[in-house]
């Protein structure tokens, strides 16, 4: 019997939020590593919000998938064959390996080795991966909080704004989340550092913000746009910065939808609006990993993860994040029992 | 025979560009100063689009000017009495003087010292003012242009365009302008140091920019917001700053005005939109007054005024430079023959 390597390709592109008929299953021959590379057997599949830009044309921050080709992805996976000395068999690595069983990875796909020490193998994905290393990074170095700062967070209780919740509330911050159910607001108040936290779907307007934010928003952790962002920048503060972390909230770009015009508050408030991706800032992913563990083994970081098992599930699991129906970072486990192999 | 103080003030708030009708005469009696005051006679009042938000209520970033109280400007005038040893009668001083003839200065309102053999009595309302202190600092510090990027400028031609243009020509960088006439385009290419210019009056689309900025847009220097922003931002390039220094080209904020949305724009090329007000930087003034005064002295710094002479031309002179009638920094001569004393 010849090693088959389970795949899930693109189909076509959405026009808005992917769903699982944008892709289809494309199984090919297990892969070998050529020199300098390894094959990766994938363990934590990574769903992210982000995955909507790397399949739509024209609205993203990098090539788009082709379609036909392996859904780009991030996971953590185990080394299973090697041809590169830096990596030895049997250790995690986290990295681009793709909606697939097996991936043949050359050094550049790997973006940090995973320490189950630190947690957990799908730690890597999670804590440990681009949600909580983007939280710590866009937090600190574009938000530059300050202790008394009020920082509001959209998507509150999600894989970045949990974090960054807590990480505010570490630094001396009065923390507000906007989150969207009512036990996603339990869970920012109970685990997440948040002082207050709001179901925007039960009414977002300016009643309930300055009920909020008293003293206003210093800095805006914002992960969806749309509404929710229309709502809080009138409540910045003088010198207030605005962190583009994700535009969840806003389902399509083309044509571009519309929103107050910003010129004025940016200019009268010397507000700083900026965009943060976390991919700019791979060489800082060891250090920063190192001082989440610090703090998530001293249990004043909680993380939560949503995990599902079966490389099929993957498509949905993409769909589902865009209706908030994750607990947590939304992972897809593939297990031995779903792999074919 | 009573020495008379003539004055402008405020009648009543202006719903959107402000024009004469705004204004009215209210003569006092000549004030004396106290301790620590001089008395300053105004020699040349600054005509600035940003008054028109110091008398707006809501979209400033200071109190508004009360109804009834004397216009708030800035003047350069010389000192006529004084009880402050800091100050020398006859000196020349910048600051917050009002429209008026006379205005007695506490030490808080004198900007800076203005030193006529640096230029002219007049250049310390001009390039030696706000307009050449904020196109300075805002290029440099919040653009922080690189040789070879290329700065886009709307208001091109204007008391602070004129003077972007030519240093980030200096600089290194492709210039290229917007303005609102053929006279203020050959001006900007004849004088300013841009390499490139349009009316955007006659036409400003895709492939008019795409012609102007074939590498795209690395710093946008935004004077006006509306339309004209609009059309640019498209154009920015990755990790490109927008500096917002003024929104001239918006008649009213009041229902905000809709704009096309920016977060996706500002998220995948992070970009850097940023709100800059000359009044935060005035312990800069001297030292970049230095730096303007040796560029202007070797001739590679040019810089126009266009005065009108006489108090009562103030209001109507406002509303000019909002229909872009201005050829420089706008400014009003209250000489000896106007004066009432």
């Amino acid at each position: 019997m010849t090693a088959v390597n389970r795949r899930i390709v693109l189909d076509h592109r959405p026009d808005g939020i992917p769903g699982p008929e944008h892709f289809r299953r494309d199984d090919q021959p297990l892969p070998e590593p050529g020199d300098g590379q390894v094959l990766v057997c994938n363990h934590y599949l990574s769903i992210d919000p982000a995955q909507r830009g790397w399949i739509s044309a024209g609205i993203g921050y990098a090539d788009p998938v082709t379609p036909g080709a392996v859904m780009r992805a991030l996971a953590v996976g185990a080394v299973a064959a090697t041809r590169n000395a830096k990596y030895a068999i049997g250790e995690y690595l986290y990295g681009w390996f793709g909606w697939q069983d097996y991936c043949v990875a050359a050094e550049p796909q790997v973006i940090a080795r995973v320490q189950p020490e630190q947690g957990s193998v799908s730690a890597g994905a999670g804590l440990y991966g681009i949600c909580g290393v983007a939280a710590y990074l866009a937090l600190t170095e574009l938000g530059r909080p300050r202790a008394g700062e009020t920082v509001l967070v959209s998507t509150a209780a999600g894989a970045v704004g949990s974090v960054v919740g807590q990480i505010a509330r570490r630094l001396g911050c009065r923390v507000v989340g906007l989150t969207g159910s009512d036990e996603k607001v339990r869970q920012c108040l109970a685990e997440f550092g948040y002082h207050a936290a709001l179901n925007y779907r039960s009414g977002l307007d300016d009643a309930a913000l300055r009920t909020l934010c008293p003293h206003g928003v210093d800095i805006f952790f914002d992960n969806t746009a749309g509404e929710i962002a229309d709502a809080v920048w009138p409540f910045m503060n003088l010198r207030g910065r605005v962190i583009q972390c994700g535009t969840a909230a806003v389902g399509s770009w083309d044509p571009p939808p519309t929103a107050p015009r910003r010129e004025r508050a940016v200019l009268s408030k010397r507000l700083r609006h900026e965009g943060f991706i976390i991919f700019d800032h791979l060489e800082r992913f060891a250090a920063v990993i190192a001082q989440l563990a610090r703090w998530h083994r001293e249990g004043t970081l909680v993380f939560h993860e949503d995990i599902v098992t079966g490389l099929e599930c993957a498509p949905a699991a993409l769909a589902s994040i865009f209706r908030g129906e994750n607990r947590g970072k939304k992972l897809v486990h593939i297990s031995d029992g779903t792999r074919a192999l």
